[in-house]
């Protein structure tokens, strides 16, 4: 949500923007970091938010590609689209180049092969190269501009190197290269504030250096340096070769990017925002909902088989969705345990059947638990023993199934390199209907000679 | 997952222990880093994680609090409470401030006091003004041992203090106070060595130091990191005297908590995690089980009202579900992309109105094809059109009120200050299976005369 300041500043600048009044906008804008920026923009509507950033780019094209930086694919992908052709490739060409990446792979095929060819050549070069690493890898999310040095220089020419390099404010180790290039050290700038000028690189650094390759999963990649608490990790290619580096800022949007995606299938969304178009909206939220409704008709037919029963005993429907949601609460506690935790490298596979058990085990006590009050409400409200044991019984085989499935479908989709949060949930919610009405109505048939009529 | 070498190296590691070869382990584990320690570790049982961590305990004893840390709170617990009070004190000791107060203070009360009362004094006490914070505040996560140097000092003079400072690892700015330890400016190690070292400090820094009070919450401490692209945030008091730093490596763990916080609420699961002991797990996931059932069953009193409608016409049971489920994870794809929309700050008041729309929009249009969709199939297995205009109607309806409840529940929380995950879900389920029972239900009761009985 906003703060107080950058809701009053956006009043502001909506009352200027309507005076036209941009000379005054744009001092008011280059007082501003970036961040800033954006965050001001999120508060005003289309129109405004493009008025706004063609007023940044007049005065200010690098504090506008940061902003637009900031502002996230989504809704900068929004203002781009509304911008000429010359016009978006003057902002692209003042981001990093894994930035710049991003930005031109969402636009429409045409559009990028225009921006492409407007570019410098030595730009337009290093994102095509990028971009012909797979989505979601460290080649695809690296920078290719890696500060190294060659292991025969000294600390003081290393120093000097900083001291007179453009454009190195993310600069937190210096990586130490071999003549052809391979990686094969690491010093931070600390250590070399410790030692004499004259001391070779290879004296101070460290020759185990952490370092992905780029075909790694920016999943993998997030983890390390998480792990080993980098501010950056090198990215080598298949012979060792220094490539490009992947600094700890990406590594926070990997992180937030991973959890929102891991969010939103377990709940049936798929690169959905709120400022997502609806027609997008609506099309990319649709498959999941014909693919609920088939699983939903499918266990449908296991209540007609019954209807008969039904027919006789019309209370045993109110009791059906009880059985049927409790199943699926408990399963998705399970699953979502489950899913994050095999996310947070928390599951080895050493452990398997011990969680299962575990899972099967909290499913069956919560569904002992909440089975008895579930009997006894029925049993109070119905004035029926015997439903009360019915729906009892149907609520622990359900829950003990919850437990057992929730637990069994995202280990078992992450060994066949499916991501477990993507199906597990549809998995689980077909299983707990299945097997919540059929053991709740199948129990009523069985029971139906001892059942009074309604 | 477990990476091969990791497995292989558990494997050995099992072997040794089982041979009680503790010096073998020793020369083992020292040659691995925190990191690859903690992740071995986790394919261990717990006898054997006991066994291991004394092999390091009693070997490097940093090395061990490192790894210790790397474990997480829930598993690290684990390991503390099974060794004797001086030896958690020893290892606790060797961690930031920080650190070890996450650690004591997940102790059991009276263990807890009696670490800290056999901690050295100095540190007890940075522990215990820690925990004067609230919970989740950048006071908590914050580590006191800030490197801040006086205002009238040459760059020169903090080049030196740099040098010769203990245990810097992780400093990346430098930030500079005036005589009463009022935060005036920030310094980078790179800008350090721009200029000539007789420039006062005051010269080279930037006055204005992005900063967050010592009450500022954790997640709004994550955001600006990110937002700003920052390395560390300084933590002042109210008086904006400093007190402490964040460094991105704690904010990269808030971010991955506050993430794992929000999946598990909306799936109705607090704090639990694959290692959570049983019978915790299941206390913590019943009260979720325990309002769910409470819910369902006032859901199920609609259905109760139409019981005599029911008895006539008993194929209408097994669509019940089907309405009931569809409105459920209509509501839920609104709720999440509107949960994590207002954790990663995309929504604003502003735009709250156009927000609703949009889920409205999106929720009917979704309801509108799902429902013509099920009202065919219904159509074609029951032979009945009314009943497929019936089901399709009421799908329109539950699915509208779907997007409007899913976007107005959070929005509303939000504003009264309670966590949108943690009952937007109940709230929301409550209404869509009430609205689907009724109108499916109701519809059909209307139209009774006109449908034949089953």
């Amino acid at each position: 949500m906003q703060t107080p300041k950058a809701h009053v500043l956006a009043g502001s600048v909506r009352k200027l923007l309507r005076r036209k009044a941009y000379g005054h906008i744009a001092n008011l804008l280059l007082k501003l970091r970036p961040g800033d920026i954006s965050h001001l923009m999120r508060d005003l509507n289309e129109r405004d938010q493009v008025s706004l950033f063609s007023v940044l780019m007049s005065r200010d094209r690098s504090l506008a590609a940061e902003t637009l930086n900031n502002l996230g694919l989504e809704v900068g992908l929004e203002i781009l689209k509304l911008l000429p052709s010359q016009e978006i490739t003057n902002v692209l060409q003042e981001l990093e180049t894994d930035d710049a990446a991003v930005f031109i792979s969402a636009l429409p095929e045409e559009l990028a092969q225009e921006v492409l060819q407007r570019m410098r050549v030595e730009e337009s070069t290093e994102v095509q190269e990028l971009l012909r690493y797979s989505e979601e890898t460290a080649g695809r999310i690296m920078t290719p501009n890696v500060f190294a040095l060659h292991e025969d220089l000294s600390v003081g020419e290393a120093i000097h190197s900083i001291q007179t390099a453009q454009d190195l404010e993310m600069v937190f180790y210096l990586y130490v290269v071999d003549d052809r290039n391979h990686l094969v050290g690491v010093v931070s700038l600390r250590q070399l504030l410790m030692v004499p000028p004259s001391t070779p690189l290879k004296k101070v650094m460290t020759g185990d250096v952490i370092s992905v390759t780029t075909d790694t999963d920016q999943e993998e990649v997030a983890r390390q340096v998480a792990l080993y608490d980098l501010l950056a990790i090198p990215v080598v290619d298949q012979e060792n070769k220094l490539v490009g580096v992947i600094t700890v800022d990406d590594v926070i949007d990997v992180i937030k990017e991973e959890a929102t995606e891991d969010i939103y299938y377990l709940a049936g969304v798929t690169d959905d925002h709120v400022q997502t178009p609806p027609a997008v909206s609506i099309r990319r939220r649709l498959p999941w909902l014909v693919i609920n409704l088939a699983t939903a008709l499918i266990a449908a037919t296991v209540v007609a088989f019954y209807e008969p029963t039904i027919a006789r005993f019309a209370y045993l429907a109110v009791f059906l969705p009880v059985v049927a949601g409790m199943g699926g609460n408990c399963g998705t506690q399970t699953l979502t345990v489950m899913v994050r935790g095999l996310a947070l490298g928390e599951v080895s596979w050493e452990n398997t059947k011990a969680t299962i058990l575990k899972e099967i085990l909290v499913g069956t006590a919560n569904g002992l638990i909440t089975g008895l009050i579930a009997g006894l409400v029925a049993f109070l409200w119905k004035g029926n023993y015997l439903l009360g044991v019915v729906l009892s019984t149907a609520m622990i085989i359900n829950m003990f199934v919850a437990g057992l499935m929730g637990s069994l479908i995202p280990l078992a989709l992450k060994k066949l390199n499916i991501d477990p949060a993507i199906a597990s949930g549809i998995f689980l919610t077909t299983f707990t209907d299945v097997v919540g009405f059929l053991s709740f109505l199948g129990l009523a048939h069985l029971l139906l000679q001892y059942l009074p009529a309604a």
